[in-house]
Order: C-alpha cells, then structure tokens, then sequence
C-alpha cells in the first residue's frame, strides 16, 4: 500500500471536468491545499464544483480562469467587496448554495459516515430552512439536512507516511477530516512525507483509511494576508459627541461574561474581547477548533497554525486543545459554550437578528452564526449602533435575512449596553456611554421606547 | 475553574436513584471506570439505566446488588452463560434495549452535539429497524434512530488537568468521547491529574468543555481475564472424519483476502486471521477504534492498552493508528473497509446470517455486525459446520433473529469455503477439506444442492 504520489499533478491527474472537489482551509490562507489547486489550474479543468467553508486565494484563481460553475460555501463574501466570484454570481456563470459552517461539517461527515441525513436545530426559522423538512422531537424543532458527499477532497497536512496517515499541526485541522470522509478520493498535501512508524499512532489525525492519495507540497504556500482591523480606539460621533472606541466596547461585553464559563467570539468587533479576559476564569472557543485561546497576537508574531475563527492568529495558552470543526460545532449546538459573541447588522425588538448578507451582497457570509445562536448560549451581539450610512441597526424588524430568531440577549453598541427581558421581550438600556442618556440611545434606534 | 474532586465518591455525590449512565469501557475489563462504579456500589443508589457496549465486571456488580433497572446496551450476554443479569431480565427486574454498537455512537454522538435524529443503514431488515420510520434517500434505505442523552458518563482517561481535559492511552479511547458528550455530566477517573498545560494541546482526546468532573482512580482496575480461546489446533469430526482445525480455517480466509485492503475481523474464530496476514498488504481494522494492528499477544504478552474487538491484547505495528468507536464505524458504514469477517449461528441460501441471539438467551449480542455488514463490504463468515448439537449452520432460512439480509458472500467452515454467486444467489463450494466431497459437505447442510 503505498499512497506516495511524486507530484501535485499526478495526484489530481484523473480529475475531469464536472468534478465535485472539498477544499479545507480556514480563513485567508491558513490551511490552504495550494499545490493541488494550482495543478488542477494548470489542468484547466472546467464546470468544477467547489466545497468549502470560504475560498482562499488558490481556489479564487480557478474562478478567475472561469474553471467554475457551482459553490456549496458558509462565505461567498464579506461586505464591501466585488470580486471575480461575485461577477460570475452576478452573471449566472455560478451557482452557489450558502451552508452554515456547522452544518456544512455535519452533512459532510454524515455523507464520510454512511448516514443520509441528520435532523439540526440550526437554521430554524431562516431561509436556510426554507423548503426543508421541519420536524418535532422531544418538543422542539429540527431541520433535515442530508449527507453531501464529493468526488474529491483537497486537505493540507503537516505530515503523512505511505500508508496515508495524516498529522496535522495546531488550528489547521478545521475542514481536513470530514471533508476526508465525505470524498470518494482524499488527496492530502504535507509538509514532509515520513517513513510508516515515525507518527506515533495517537498522533495520527486522520488515519490512512481515509486517505488515496499523499502528495508533498510543492512551491510556498500563500502569504498570509495582513489582518484588516478596523482602528479599535477611534470612535464615532453620534449628536456630535464621541461613543464608545471598539476596544471600550469589546472591554465592556468582557465585563459581562459570566466566569467560569465558556466563550465564543465571533469575527469583527468581538474578536478584541479576547484581550480583556487573559486574567478571568474564561475559557475562548474558536469554532474552527481550538479551544482555550489568549489574546490576538501582535501584528508580525503569533504561530500561523494557531488562529482564531476570524483567522486571526492568537497567543497560546496552557491548557488548549485543537479538534476539528465537527467537534467545535458539537460543542455549540450541545449548548456546552455558554456565551457567544457576535456581530450584526441589525437587531430588532423581539431579539431577531441578521448578520450574514446585505441586499448588494451576491451570496453572504454565514459563516457559523447559525449554529451559534442554535444551542441555547447567551447570544451577545457588538455592534455599532449606526450602520455606516447613519441608519439605525437596532430596528423595529429586521430587513436583512434573519440569522437567528428571538434568540439575542444583549447588544453592546458604542452608545450602550442593552439587555432583553424574557418572555416579555423588548430591550432596555442597561447602561450607557459617558454624555448620552439612555433616552437618547432609545431615541437613536428604531425600537419602541 | 477546577473540575478536580477529592475522591469518586465526591465525584458521583450527586447521583440519584433513577439516574441514566453511561459507562465507557470495552470488552472484559479494559477502560473501566472502575472507581466511579465501585463508588456508586457503595452510594447504593438504585432504579439505574446503564448505558454501556456490554456491561464489565465492576458494573455487572451494580447489578448483583439490584441497582439496575434498565439497560440500553450493545451485548446482554454471549452465548453460553446465566449470569445475575440474565436472571433478572428473565425475572422482569430489568428490561433492556438492545443497540447495534455503532449506532449506540452515533445516538449518543448525535446527543451530545445537540442533533436530534440520524438516518442510518444499520439494523434494516432485522428486529432493529421494526417499528422505526424508514426512509429512501437517493434510491438506498435507512433508519431513523433517535439521539440519545445521559445524566452522567463515568469515562476512565490516563491523564487529565483541571480544565477538565483527558489525554487516552492507545486503544482505550472508545466510547469515551461520544458518551461524555452525551451526558449532562461527564466524570472522568484518570491515573494521574496534572498541571494545566502539562497536557500538548494536539495530545488532548477529550477537550475539557466535555467534562465536568476529574477525579484520580483508586484502586486497582479489574485484573484482566484470561482470553477463553478455543483451542485453534483442534479439529471436529464429521462422518467419522476430522474438518479444517480453526487455525486452518483462518488461514484459509486469510489466503482469500485481496491485497492491498481493510479488513475487519470479528468476534470468534475470525480473530485467528490476524496471525496469517502479518506480512500481507492488509491493514486491519477494530471497530473499538484500531487500525493496523498485528498478531494476537501471546498469552501474558502485550500492551493492556492495545486490544482487537474481542478486546484480545494485539501487537502495535508501524503505521497503527487510535480513534475513537464514532471514527471507526464511519470507516466502517461509509464502505472503506473491504472485508469484513465474522462468526455466525447460522447462515441461509440467501446470503442472510444470524449471529446475535439464540431462543436460550436473555437478549443476546449484537456488538457491531449489524454496522459492519451496512457498509457494502465484502461479508465473510466464518463458522463450524454444524453447531454444537450436531445441527447444520449452513440453513435454508434462518430460524435465529437475522444479523443482515442477503449480505454474505464467502462462508468459510471446517469443512469448506463457499461462495455465493450474485445476484442470482445461492451458495456454491470452492474447496473443501482434505478427505471430504463437495457433494458431502452440501449434504451436511440444509441448502438445496
């Protein structure tokens, strides 16, 4: 048995046109099975199907050179920007089918494990249900979601031997074994292809049995991306007067986690939470899978396999783990992360809220809010209290597709902190930034009063 | 956050009559959390469900004190003994549910990661799957099996810190995992807490979010039982004349298997394979979570910690790998394990097979043949020719509950291989044993010749 091919070329040599491939990755580059993307560009394979969370730059070059016709992703974009992708979208050259990034890892596992579907709460009550089976257990409300399956799957490793034993290093796990599972071919770029014997068996990541093919990488992976943060300590005017800076923000949501507890912060504003809590009895989930994080490393340092689940790259701690994102999402939906950060572009009275697509967006980032917001956390949503054309975001009803329904606890805004009372519903200031009122914040929202 | 607890009796101080637990550990004695158990002995806390593969001594000895109500549990008993258990299932004083051990995971896997049902190919046509919906997805059929929960699961661990995380040694990893994710409150007994961050991050098995409860073992673990093997050099007689001795039948199967391949090997007399295939290019599988283990350990020989599914101690080999009993039924269900041999009661012209119960037993054992025989394997048998009566094995319609439908495709007795020709059915004989006829050995069954 010897799964050692000598190139990137020959791994995916029998990939035809029309193929479904599983790309693993996380983030902007992280993880990222370059060598095999740039051979199956260099093949020119045309009408490929593409699985993955979000397209990292060796996947955006096949829909650049027009090689793809369909995405089943979390992300087709974030907000602010008009790519090759989105063109193609707009054209109809691709069709996309958006995922939540937990059901995503399910359904790929469950096509990699013989199962045909599984009944998730994540999604209840968006247009991710629309359409889909609804049912009742245990008295409450599940989605059908069935098993996908690909053709092939493209992972990253760090290591491998001929027997297709993969060793992965830190965070760069995520995608890599349901995805494995999911592809009828599994073909895996490593760092070092090393002699059957040398991984210790409880090292073994994703034992042999699921991989076809090992290649070594060849040529550098892609540069890792400068982190594209807003300044945190600049803040906006709102009556003329200055609001909370997003570090005051992200200081304040710290302030109201419960201890011990576990945490989950979400991309954008509730990332720099992770710098307030380094002393607290909290421990940061990532659900890309890392588990126990510190604080986002300074820019140029950090270890690039140890990244948040905004891909930004975070100190270690004692006391972490990595898992893959299967087990990340097993540890939101089963209720077990107490708190989860998010954030949003509107909010609206009964605590409904949307984060994952405007209406100029082709496509949307749903990324993994879905299920955040589906096992029964405290939900935590920062964000400004204005978009960026002046317009309220926390709102009579949501205009943008729902998120999650009634399922918002507290907004932190850079004017106020506001709390919903259950059952009753409705929010009430609970405090404010220094030179507003709290009649002032209410009056700046669309909220009834 | 400190999960740490003085003493097992502190850490199941809690647990109240009626309690539903879970119980890792697989085969005689490996993996028991035996402080956990033997703490609940002496709580005396009564009205119990257990939930478990199959019950090791220190939980049958809940039973003999009448601490138990009810099991969900993947083995009873096997074929031969009356243990207190028996006697109080035959009485009424316990009831069961009997739970192939692959979807014993995948319900309390799915428990544990807040899903509430999964479609899965497991148990269809067989006693398992009455009274259950069926569904068709993309013209195959399956079961809908509902999660399950715990109150508790007691889990044994080698290493554990006080954020909870549990580092597992070799091949006791089994149902660790995916029951503590099942439980409301997962207690792991370990040989040794250490510091936090003693523990690499990429060592943890079991992240700490699982985990409720750690607390060192006390005591010694049960003694290891001696393997009651039949002798392998032995041979029955048949019409006055000796068959294949079950050594000569393993290597009989052996000589069948094709290379390079997967090939799982059950209970029984299939267990001998493994000493004929050490320099074959065949990887084999445990469905406890091992994958390319070597021969059987010669008896006082061996690692504790590295067993088959029969939970015999086995050789490491280079290029062996551990996982969890979810991983390992994945590799299973989802069709990558080529072969798969098993014993059986009896076997019909149909290719149909019964292995798990017998009218004389209280429940019986069904353990993970119903899950190997879904995945689309090769299905070997291998089996006396007769029973212990003096009855054919080889049936023209199984009278004992069937383990799979027309799945079988090679049965290998003490007297000769047969082959079943698909699709029109029916067995064929491909060799038989030295002094013996095809036309005898037909004779020696109940199929139509």
């Amino acid at each position: 048995m010897d799964k050692v091919l000598d190139s990137p070329a020959d791994a995916i040599a029998d990939v035809e046109d029309g193929a479904r491939i599983a790309i693993s990755g996380f983030g902007q580059t992280a993880g990222s099975p370059v060598s095999l993307l740039r051979a199956l560009g260099e093949r020119g394979t045309r009408r490929l199907c593409l699985i993955a969370n979000g397209l990292q730059p060796a996947a955006q070059a096949l829909i650049n050179q027009h090689q793809v016709r369909e995405l089943i992703v979390s992300f087709t974009t974030r907000a602010g920007t008009r790519t090759p992708m989105e063109e193609q979208i707009a054209s109809g050259e691709i069709t996309f089918e958006l995922v939540p990034q937990g059901t995503l890892v399910e359904r790929m596992r469950a096509g990699g494990a013989g199962l045909a579907a599984i009944y998730t709460p994540t999604g209840l009550g968006t247009r991710i249900a629309e359409g889909k089976e609804v049912r009742c257990f245990d008295g409450r409300w599940y989605v059908l979601e069935t098993a996908l399956t690909a053709d092939y799957a493209f992972i990253a490793g760090l290591r491998a031997d001929r027997l297709g034993n993969v060793e992965f290093r830190g965070a760069n796990v995520h995608f890599g074994p349901s995805f494995a599972k999911a592809a009828r071919t599994a073909i895996v770029e490593v760092d070092e292809i090393v002699e059957v014997g040398e991984l210790p068996a409880e090292r073994v990541g994703l034992p042999g049995i699921f991989v076809d093919r090992v290649v070594r990488r060849r040529g550098a992976a892609d540069p890792p991306q400068p982190a594209q943060r807003r300044p945190a300590d600049q803040a906006r005017q709102y009556l003329g007067r200055p609001g909370w800076t997003r570090a005051q923000m992200a200081e304040r949501a710290a302030a109201l986690l419960p201890e011990p507890g576990y945490v989950n912060l979400g991309l954008g504003i509730p990332t720099y939470i992770s710098s307030y809590v380094a002393d607290r009895d909290i421990v940061l989930h990532a659900e890309n899978g890392v588990l126990g994080y510190g604080p986002l490393a300074a820019d140029g340092e950090g270890d690039p396999d140890v990244f948040n689940a905004g891909g930004q790259l975070v100190a270690r701690r004692p006391g972490m783990s990595f898992f893959d994102s299967v087990a990340a999402f097993e540890m939101i939906r089963s209720g077990r992360v107490g708190v989860v950060a998010l954030g949003a572009y509107q909010v609206d009275g009964d605590g409904s809220f949307a984060n994952w697509a405007t209406p100029e967006m082709q496509g949307g980032g749903i990324g993994g809010a879905m299920d955040l917001v589906a096992g029964g956390a405290q939900v935590m949503v920062l964000m400004e209290h204005h978009d960026s054309r002046g317009r309220p975001k926390l709102v009579r009803s949501c205009t943008y597709p729902l998120t999650g329904v009634r399922c918002v606890d507290v907004v932190v805004t850079d004017l106020a902190v506001l709390r919903r009372e259950r059952p009753s519903g409705g929010f009430a200031v609970e405090s404010v930034a220094p030179g507003f009122t709290s009649r002032e914040v209410m009056e700046l929202t669309e909220l009834r009063g």
